[in-house]
């Protein structure tokens, strides 16, 4: 539970990843026709826990949720925005960057998670600017350190106000002794392209670069005086949004309030269930499947809006992934279950499928694309439990897919006159979904052979049943009902017994295959160094620089280079 | 120094890198023909330290220096090698893995510093198969687990008796609750091919996959019958040995003694000065150019054998950053100066370039290739110093691309008369010497962009002075005399100023822009995880798994999933 990390300043005993621009409390979102303005100003009363003060445009998990969620009704609630503007409400600083004495009083657990949440929304942010059409532009009106630069390097591109005193920095390791690492390592060198050495003065530079220099090193895209500065970000703004593929005349939907009714071991939501078996220290998801066919127009999945079943589903699921990772860190796995028709779940992908030009099935396809990522990066195991009446097809069988193992259940059980279970491929598991390695999961599962892809490509639309299923390489055991209950009791039971360390360690490792890119690079070699170094005393320690930060004593380091 | 981890067992107070055949403890080698066997066959009393016994051919940093030598000897004194079999010399065991004892007493650096240094002799022997026609057969009789397998892996091809008890098995996650962090996890998915949900399977199966289904798996390429065994190997000996293109009726070079002079405050090689400023926290390693012209024929190359100055330079180098890394943890910085002429050393390099068909020269060319990644892959700050009388050109100036900065003096110094410091590029700053992530130093230095590759191309053979080289690119900064002295003193005492690992983790992440390989993966994705976990108290804790392995008590696990 949260509660770990002390209080939270709101009295509940969960983190809620639910909020909506009424709420916040640190962003301020204005439209202006085509553009919209996303203002930084933090409430520093407005801490997620109590006990530290956001001051300085510094930010916590709080802040970020707002700025995923903030994002996130962009792309669904507003297609007429093509230009986002990142800018800070208070003069002279832009973001100082993750708050230090929250970091310092956090557990290793939440500050994990707050990064690996925080690296989510920033790719979220690029995914928006790739794949929908609505670009990013960062004005830096002052000090933008840490995570503040980071947020920035996240954006397609960065304004800087050249006023001799406002600077971009990533002091956290003189200052720290950690690194930035919410992507700023990585994004410097792999997508803003600065030289490495450059780098390793910048990174070690406590007091930043600013003007010239940081133009000259790649650094920011543009260093102008104030009295220019409107007109530049106008014809930036103008630039970009002229590129955009943003539809126009188009009305946006509204994302409605998640049906969710939260009980004290789980939470049921209008398509999905969620159990927390806590003794056997699992959740069982139960997705399920839509009790309607798809609407006939794009024009009626419009009308249908949040409550369009592939976006409430993947909406639900999000929200579930996150409370978990948050909220429950004693649970060792996830087990996936579907209920429902299969036929119907394909049905959708088709519709989609059909209306892929259309905006909403875009973005309803990209957001099915986040959230599966999250679930690849979410350190439970994975598993999926294919039985009689389940519905895993097509964008539900990604499910299966991203799981360290699945069984299926041959045949039907007695007394359950319900016909064997199946797994369905569609297009959707071959195009629709790359990891963050930029792989489909099938591509990832059969690296380096074509054979078994083409075989599994040849089935689309055809129901498996298990011993298919598994002789396609499609599930990792297909079990009769005599050996089904206690294979997979066993199963859990020893995963639950191992070291909770080394199974994330595992799982990282062995669920992507093959290359890296930049986003898989942020999470495999920036966050993992990121984690050893939050285990170091030499940052958390009681001597340690997080620790001493503003204490007007220097933190006492162990030399040793390892 | 390595007495923070006990007691070396030889009574020194260094761990030695340096060893032959006649002093191995653990390896045999014989020869024949185009056949070379290592047979491990671990002393157990044969510890690096004291404290442990080695027992069922597990492996300790002593074991792997011996294998590492094994290997080099067999590409530079046994060109007529085609095929190395890799053995086990006890009956019904291959190989237990590192030995957990070891591991359990070392510490946090040691570990780490292990776990990096039998990497390199897998990635190694990867290397001289795909670079050297030198294959390796590895011959599983028995057990084969975690580091043993791992070994295994490194091979071009596994095969296992089939006996009903001779299995290959990953059990670090289900018994000690660290990773297959000697390149395991990688190699099984990104090389072996291994399907993800398998490689679950298999990790967390503590006894093992033995027979069909390690077959089946692809976790091995053949299981065969004691009866059949050695034919089988034979079929494959035959076919990988005509696939090679090594040397015929070539006769080897004797890797000879290192000349070496051992002091307190560093050690005198033959073309390498290296002084342990341990006030600073720095190493001044001083190369020096060759004192002669290259040899007119490779006969000649042949005839000098070790005594060949990039040979020479090469080996003690590897030497010198291997005492460093494992011996001198406190140092912070390793500062690379040269003394020489530049001219002489491009002289060698087009030699070498001549030459390059030639077996020797492309072993030489190979083993500086390996040097390089060695540094690239040292925790320590790189610095080169380019001052008049250095010697930076073709090869040796790969040590500055290497780097994380070098400073150039711009013109002379009062009262020396020498002509001012150059910078030349060869050949071989552009091809021979790829990095882990398989782009060279200067396609990772100015990634994405080919107009300064281009420029820099363009002068190869042509010594720049700083100002050229800085405006090309290739160094960070160009000073003149008046800020020299006091710009490198503030960064390095600022430097030493900062956490060490914060420091390891910053560089770790700058020096490999670009995509990733196996190879880098296994360095950045694996090793960072592995890092974290040997910091955790599930392992490495009083109640952890690695502590309480053996004891009969149980581990006490934190269960909450970070």
């Amino acid at each position: 539970m949260a509660a770990q990390d002390g209080k939270l300043a709101n009295g509940a005993d969960r983190i809620d990843f639910q909020t909506d621009p009424a709420r916040y409390r640190h962003w301020k979102i204005t439209i202006d026709r085509v553009v919209a303005t996303l203002t930084l100003d933090v409430d520093e009363k407005g801490g997620l826990f109590s006990g530290y003060e956001l001051k300085l445009n510094s930010y916590d998990l709080g802040v970020d949720i707002e700025l995923a969620d903030a994002f996130e009704r962009l792309r669904f609630e507003h297609p007429e925005v093509r230009v986002v503007l990142l800018r800070s409400g208070k003069p002279r600083v832009f973001c100082a960057g993750a708050n230090i004495r929250m970091l310092a009083g956090a557990s290793h657990a939440h500050k994990v998670n707050f990064c690996k949440f925080t690296n989510e929304t920033r790719n979220a942010i690029e995914d928006a600017s790739a794949h929908s059409g609505q670009r990013t532009i960062c004005v830096i009106n002052g000090t933008a350190a840490g995570g503040g630069y980071e947020l920035a390097l996240a954006a397609d591109q960065i304004v800087l106000v050249d006023d001799g005193s406002a600077t971009v920095a990533l002091p956290e390791v003189p200052l720290l002794a950690v690194l930035p690492g919410t992507g700023g390592l990585t994004r410097i060198i792999d997508k803003r392209l600065v030289r490495r050495d450059h780098a390793d003065v910048f990174c070690t530079t406590e007091e930043g670069i600013k003007g010239r220099r940081a133009v000259e090193w790649r650094l920011v895209d543009e260093a102008v005086p104030n009295s220019k500065l409107e007109d530049s970000v106008a014809a930036r703004t103008k630039e970009l949004a002229a590129k955009s593929d943003r539809p126009k005349g188009e009305a946006g939907i509204a994302l409605t309030p998640l049906q969710r009714r939260v009980e004290p071991n789980g939470r049921e939501y209008q398509y999905l269930s969620v159990a927390f078996a806590r003794d056997e220290r699992l959740a069982r998801l139960t997705l399920r499947g839509p009790d309607a066919a798809p609407p006939a127009t794009a024009a009626e999945m419009v009308a249908q809006g949040a409550k369009f079943w592939p976006l409430a589903l993947a909406r639900e699921l999000d929200d579930a992934i996150l409370d978990i990772r948050l909220n429950e860190l004693d649970l060792a796995a996830i087990v996936f279950e579907s209920a429902g028709d299969s036929a119907a779940v394909l049905a959708y992908d088709v519709f989609l499928d059909l209306n892929r030009d259309h905006w909403l099935a875009r973005e309803i396809r990209l957001k099915w694309k986040r959230v599966l990522k999250r679930i690849d990066l979410t350190s439970r195991t994975l598993v999926a439990i294919i039985e009689p009446g389940s519905c895993f097809a097509g964008t539900l069988a990604e499910v299966v897919l991203a799981s360290d193992r699945s069984y299926m259940l041959v045949g039907t059980r007695e007394a359950d006159n319900r016909p064997p279970a199946t797994l369905t491929l569609s297009e959707a598991n071959f195009d629709w979904y790359p990891m963050a390695n930029d792989l489909t999961r099938l591509t990832a599962r059969f690296l380096g052979a074509e054979a078994p892809l083409d075989a599994a490509y040849k089935t689309i639309g055809t129901p498996l049943d298990a011993e298919a299923a598994e002789k396609l390489g499609l599930v990792t055991f297909a079990l009769d009902d005599i050996d089904w209950e206690d294979e997979i009791r066993i199963f859990l039971e020893e995963r639950a017994s191992f070291s909770a360390d080394a199974l994330t360690g595992l799982e990282a490792n062995l669920r992507f295959g093959g290359p890296e890119t930049m986003e898989s690079k942020i999470f495999a070699r920036l966050t993992a160094w990121q984690n050893w170094i939050f285990q170091r005393p030499n940052a958390v320690g009681e001597d340690g620089a997080l620790r001493r930060y503003g204490t007007g004593q220097k933190p006492v380091f162990d030399t040793k280079r390892v």
